[in-house]
Order: structure tokens, then C-alpha cells, then sequence
């Protein structure tokens, strides 16, 4: 091993000695401000040296390298100080157990730190990662989630945390990627509008200069204005917003849609096999590049393996129904699934193929939105789906009605006022290919891909009716 | 060549016929209402089927597969309706130069029309392509902005808009490939926000259930958030919000931004090279992949290629200045650069360094925001910088104030209320690696890279002051 081998940390970043001129920051950090509070330093002491999800352990021994007022100095660092290291990696004898990195220690030469943190912090990172249960059955700490959600900054720190959002950040490179491949063409959607074009329930209102204006609930005219603009197949990422006074573990009043919407030729399931597909790819994708990730989250929050069939399940409303009625739930043909019995049918579906992934198409045309196609063999029908992950709702779509004429009856038979939707309409007029689509909640598919249960935990910063900060 | 060779279009989708218990929707087209006003049609007729980019010449002739009924109905479809032919592909004799398939075209067997037009269109297309050259010196009709604008869904169509807009598909997909390839983590950050960090200057509010809520102006404060959380390089892709109300040629409401942060070791040019590489990687992208939509806008708006160096060209403020007094301009050394003398700026920097792309670096400390770092070297600069193309800034960018003493300290200077920016302060007191970052507007970097004259070709339902529709 090299007698000088640097090794670089990020609560460790190794520095060389900074030129003198350069180091405009030397009177916010460094010795003197750091030494005052330990009385009786050892001859050695060890650091934990952490960078994103590893960390090494550290010794400063006194010797060649280090003083007596170094070792003090350093055993003094306060946690989660942001330090450059200098020193030599050496082998151990005996594994460190308490450390990503097991076989290896670093032997610092030198030491600086860049950052230091106060030495009071608002969470304990050893708390943060504990499993609930060691937490029920031994008395340890552990974090609950509105001190997490407070500080944030910190609570992102876990290595649960990083391997969540690293995920997170896969399953959009997935999704691009898919579709991309695919033929789509991302686009980009205003999120402020001048009418709430679903009906004016549940929205924000937005001052705009001398008026109002609205934050758009979903991308979804725009997308189908798209789709008349004869752009095939399209895409986007970005802000929803719900006004919606829910305090549940699935509800934000922000989340991110990953959207679609895709002209078809003769019937809307090319639509719907391609959204299905997408997700399939995006499950195979997460198992195949973040094992790593998906192990580490597991051991806070023990969860099955996320299972899916290829191709994907796909029941249609009144099947759904019959199961559901077999299992001793009374509901009538027309009314919608109430979130207890979407989950009692994501066990039964699991019980009965195995999969928790699944389609479920043809819900009643009454529980459906306006714009919602109907289903040309049964008037109580309609062409419309949602995917569901371990028994919750992922993905919401239908497909659209394209025709303007039907599309103003139908606004008409649900009160809608016809003047607030014209420009809707209006993007029939000028041909308009028969379309289809959907839109994905990320935080709900990150949220039950890796078996987590709060949507809170797969949104960096959080969003909901008492929720505004950080 | 195959004699029922069917070829897909979408202003022309062929289909085969379809099964009759599947057309639910045969009584909204077809032949009974589409026959009505034509009195004498000829023997043939000549329809033009496009499909987004590129057109083809289809025939429609009396003879075995056609008779006088169906030439007759195929010469009164209405232009822009979606139709689905079949036929074969016939090699031509002539070059038809009014097609982008020049060497055959369409006999056609089966015409269906899948969704009509109606018969007169806000714009033409062949209008809304017409260089303005030839409209001014040929006194041919061209389309104004604003009618583009409110018939957005028709103006998408044009050759033009389909090049602009797979090319910003592009720009994304570049950027991000980019920086997933130097490991940088995608993240997604919050719209709605608590308190306008920035100041309070240009906020649009929201109303958040029985408060008041803000629309982010930028993603700074989160992606820093996400550096002090230990995520080291981040970037993001989203809306950006101005209530600003400046009515110019490159100025949005709601924007694109893309947006990077990142910990640096020792200097913040290790950030401002890997922002700078990184665009040079996008330019270089859409000219090696993007050279078809390049020419296609090109024809409509010619323009000079974008010109860059590698490395990237960077400049000190001092010296811009320097250059700006030698033509003439009277100018302190303190002063921020006016949208006039940029572009002057821009046009000498071309003539000096051959290049259409810069760093501008070293900006006086008064002109930039209060979480700027100083320039230990000089306490009237700053380590910030602007990067420009054609001489127009496209991003903003700086180290930050990583020290929560020294950040005060500005802000009061600043006359910054403290209350409202403590959540930002206080993000830096647990350890915070030095940083730097930039954001960048999609639209200002479409439009100038394709030379075009105002950002609203470049957003495809873009808001400013005047326009929130559709």
C-alpha cells in the first residue's frame, strides 16, 4: 500500500495545504476556534468518516504524523462536520462491523476542517436509520417524522435516505429512457393557467398581476393539445398541484407527474400496453441498477421484493368486482373502489396471481371524468384504467374523447360550464387524432416499490395542507 | 414494389377496415356529411398527407380501386383532418419539390377520414412557414405572433415548430445525459414555497388553504439544501417563476430552468468548468444528432451556426469592461452590464475570439445577490459568473456563502429581513461544503443557439404579462 495514499471523504474530504493566498476561508474554520471545550485528550482517538452511503473509520495516533494537540483537536471535531483527511489506508485484522467499508482503516496524517456543524444537532443520524421495530422491542431512539421533515437537511443525510432518492432519481432516468426509445417526444407544460379546466374544485389560485390565475392540476390538456399539434407520442415531468384538503399517507398537495399521451390507430390498449410496458421496464431497470440501493432501505424498512408479470395482469372493473364481492364486500356496479377495498383487492389479486402490479380497466363511466371516452359496448362503461401497485393507485388515464361535439355533451351532462372549457373544446376542431394516456405519481411508485408506507418519506421536501417547510 | 404496400401517415393514418361492432364511432365521420359542398369533381385528385416533419404526394384516381364518389369525397376533405389511407407506393418520374419525400408518392385504395377539420382555419401552414423575407419583399401572407400564439395547437404543426421543439427535447436529454455521465443525482424540488427566500421582489402568491404561499423564483435554496444533505453534485429540471413585468423579447413569466449545484474541493471554477463543459456537450450533441431540425428552421429563419471553443472562452468582468470602453462606452467599474451593452459585448467578443459562447466571470460584488461569495482578492468582485450565447445571457451562477456567519452578515448588509431567510441560514450550521451553481433558461438556450428573435418560438405555451392562454 502507498505510504502516502490520499483518500478523499465528503464528511472527509482529504485536502492538500491550501496556497496561502488562496485560503480567503481561514478565519471561519481551523484550530484555534475548535480546541477549547475537551479537557483530557487520549494518545489516539477514531473518527467515522462518511460519504454519501459509506463510510470508513479513522485513527489519528499519536506519532510521526500527529501531536498530542492534534489528537485533541481532532477528537474534538464536532459530528457531521464536513473535514479533508490526508493519511494511509491500512489493512484490519478484524472486519469493522460498524462501517460500510470493513476491511479497511485510514491512518490520518492531516486533518482540516472546512465546516464545522454546531454541536447540538437536532437528530441523531444512528437514530434516523434504526428499523421501528429495535425501536419498539429494545427502547432505542428513534426519529419520528415531523422532526425528520424538520430537518430535513439531516435527515437526507441517512443512508436510507440517499439510497431513496438515488431510486428516485432512476426511475425518472427509466421512464425517459423507455419512452424515449420508444418514440416519444418529451415536452414541457405551463404549470400556471387562466382556468381550472377540471372543473375549478381543488385548485390554487395564483395572483397574476392584476387577476387570477390557477396552478395547473395535471398536464393533461396540454399533453392532448400536443397530441392535435401531431406530436404522436409525448411526455413530461413536472409539478402537480391539488388543493386538496387530505391528510392521509398517500396525499401531497405537490407531487411530480411523470405523464404520458400517445395517439393510437385502432385501440386505445396500444396505449395502455405501452404505459404498462414503460412501468415493467422501469421495475426491471430498478431491480437490475439499484440492488444496492433497494437493500440498504430494506434494512430500515423489511419489505417483500416488488413482484410483476410480463405481460402485464390486466382485469377489467366487473371481474374486479366479483372477487371483491366473493370475498363478502358489498358494492354496487357503478360505484368506485374506496381506498380499504383497493387494498383488499391488491391481496386478493396478489393471492390469486401473484403479481403487485396490475391494470384495472373499464371502470364505470359515472366515477369518471367528463372527458373520459365511453365505452362503445356498454353505455355504463368506459375506456378508462388505473394501475395499481401493492394495491394502490399509481396511475390514473383514459382515453379521451376527440370528437368536439361529444365531448360538449358529455361536459354538459356533468353541469360543467361550457364557457370555462372552450379552449378545450376548441382543440378538437382542427383534427385531433384518437388519443389515450395517464399520469404517474413518482413519490406513490417510489413509495410502494420499495414498500415504504408514507408518501412523505419519497418526497425531498414534502408538501401537504400543514406541511409548507423547509 | 408491393402492390398494397400501406403506408401510415398521421394528417393521414391508413387502417385497415374496421370491424363493425368495433366502430363506435362511425356516425361522427365519413361520407354523408363530408360530400356536401363540391359540385364537379374531376377524374382525379392530389392530396398532401403529412406526418410531423415530412409530407408525401397521394393520388386519388377513377379506376379499379376508385370510383367517381370516392374522388369526389376525397377532393372535399377538409385540409388538416386526420386521415387513414391505403395504397400503394408508386416511384415518380418528376421531383415533387413541393414534398419532402420527392421520389414517390401515394395511389391511393381506402381513404377514411378519422377526424375532420372544420373547413376554415385561423392560419395556414404554408403561411405560418413563409420565411419573412418573402413575405416582406414578395407581399406573401406570413402569420403574426399573436395568432400563432392563440392558435397554438395549428402553428405546432409547422415544420418549424416540430424541428424547435424535438431540438429542446434534445437540449434536456443532452443535459441530462451529460450529467448523469459525470454523476450527478437528478432531483425534483418543491414549487410552492413558504417565504419568498430571494427578498420578496417578484413573487407571485398563492393562496395555500387559509395562508398565503409563494411560487418558487428559483430551485437555489433546495439544491443547496440538497449539497449540505450530502448528495455532492445535483441537478434539476423545472418551472421557474417571474412576476416580473417585463414585456421583451426573452423575458417569461413561467420558464424552464436547468438547473446544477455542486460541492466543490478547492475552487469555485472546478463548477464553473463542469457548467461550461457540460453546455459544450449539448451543443455539440445537437449538432452531431439534431442536424435535420437545424435545417428545417434554418429555411424559415436563417441564421449563422453556433460558434464555441473548448475549452470555453472565460472572461473577467474587468476585462469586458475594458473591451466596452475601447468602443466607446462610458461605463463604472461597478456597474451592471445593460442588455444593450452585452450584445455589444457579445458581437466583440465574436470578432476578438471567434466564438458565440462565453463565461463571464468575477462580477462586481455589488450588482450580485447578498449569498454571493466575495473574492478574497478584491473585496468590490465576487466569485459569480454569467454565461452568454449570441451575446445574451442564458445563465446566472455563483459560489455561495457556505458560512452562516458570513451569509448574515451580507444579508443584513443587504437590508435583508432575517426572520424571512432564517430556514436558509440555518442550513448551513450542520456542515456545509463549499458550493457553487448555476441555472440556465431552456427556452434562451434554444432560441439562441437556433438564432431565433424572441423566447416565445422557443415555449410552447408560453406566459408573460399579456398571455396566460391557452
Amino acid at each position: 500500500m502507498p505510504s502516502a495514499n490520499a483518500s478523499r471523504r465528503s464528511q472527509e474530504k482529504p485536502r492538500e495545504i491550501m496556497d496561502a493566498a488562496e485560503d480567503y476561508a481561514k478565519e471561519r474554520y481551523g484550530v484555534s476556534s475548535m480546541i477549547q471545550s475537551q479537557e483530557k485528550p487520549g494518545k489516539q482517538c477514531f473518527l467515522v468518516l462518511r460519504q454519501q452511503q459509506f463510510n470508513v473509520q479513522a485513527l489519528v495516533a499519536v506519532g510521526d504524523h500527529a501531536s498530542k494537540q492534534m489528537v485533541k483537536f481532532a477528537a474534538n471535531i464536532n459530528k457531521e462536520s464536513i473535514v479533508d483527511v490526508e493519511g494511509v489506508v491500512r489493512k484490519v485484522n478484524q472486519k469493522i462491523g460498524s462501517c460500510t467499508q470493513q476491511d479497511v482503516e485510514l491512518h490520518v496524517q492531516k486533518i482540516y476542517v472546512i465546516s464545522s456543524a454546531e454541536p447540538r444537532l437536532p437528530l441523531q443520524l444512528d437514530d434516523a436509520v434504526r428499523p421501528e421495530v429495535e425501536g419498539e422491542e429494545e427502547g432505542r431512539a428513534t426519529v419520528n417524522q415531523d422532526t425528520r421533515l424538520d430537518n430535513r437537511v439531516i435527515d437526507l443525510r441517512t443512508s436510507t435516505s440517499q439510497a431513496i432518492f438515488r431510486l428516485q432519481s432512476g426511475i425518472c432516468h427509466l421512464f425517459r429512457e423507455t419512452l424515449t426509445n420508444k418514440g416519444f417526444v418529451e415536452i414541457q407544460t405551463p404549470k400556471i393557467i387562466s382556468a381550472a379546466s377540471e372543473g375549478g374544485a381543488n385548485v390554487f389560485t395564483v395572483s397574476y398581476f392584476k387577476n387570477n390565475a390557477y396552478l395547473a392540476q395535471s398536464p393533461q390538456l396540454y399533453k392532448q393539445m400536443c397530441i392535435c399539434a401531431d406530436f404522436e407520442k409525448v411526455f413530461c415531468i413536472g409539478p402537480v398541484f391539488r388543493a386538496e384538503d387530505s391528510n392521509t399517507h398517500r396525499h401531497l398537495t405537490e407531487f411530480v407527474g411523470l405523464d404520458i399521451e400517445m395517439a393510437f390507430n385502432y385501440h386505445y390498449h396500444e396505449v395502455v400496453e405501452e404505459i404498462a410496458d414503460t412501468l415493467v421496464q422501469i421495475f426491471k431497470g430498478l431491480q437490475k441498477r439499484f440492488q444496492t440501493e433497494i437493500q440498504t432501505v430494506n434494512k430500515q424498512f423489511p419489505c417483500e421484493p416488488f413482484k410483476f408479470l410480463e405481460p402485464t395482469l390486466r382485469l377489467e372493473y366487473c371481474e374486479a368486482l366479483a372477487m371483491l364481492r366473493e370475498a363478502g364486500i358489498e358494492m354496487g356496479d357503478e360505484e368506485d373502489l374506496s381506498t380499504p377495498n383497493e387494498k383488499l383487492l391488491g391481496r386478493l389479486v396478489k393471492e390469486k396471481y401473484d403479481t403487485d402490479f396490475y391494470i384495472l380497466d373499464k371502470y364505470p363511466l359515472a366515477v369518471r371524468p367528463f372527458y373520459t371516452m365511453p365505452d362503445p359496448r356498454n353505455p355504463k362503461q368506459s375506456n378508462s384504467y388505473d394501475m395499481f401497485m401493492r394495491g394502490e393507485e399509481i396511475l390514473s388515464g383514459a382515453q379521451r374523447i376527440h370528437d368536439p361535439q361529444l365531448v360538449t355533451e358529455r361536459a354538459l351532462h356533468h353541469g360543467i360550464d361550457l364557457e370555462k372549457i372552450k379552449a378545450y373544446i376548441d382543440s378538437f376542431r382542427f383534427g385531433a387524432p384518437p388519443h389515450a394516456g395517464g399520469g404517474i405519481g413518482l413519490e406513490r411508485v417510489t413509495m410502494l416499490f420499495l414498500g415504504l408506507h408514507n408518501v412523505r418519506q419519497t418526497s425531498m421536501f414534502p408538501r401537504d395542507p400543514k406541511r409548507l417547510t423547509p
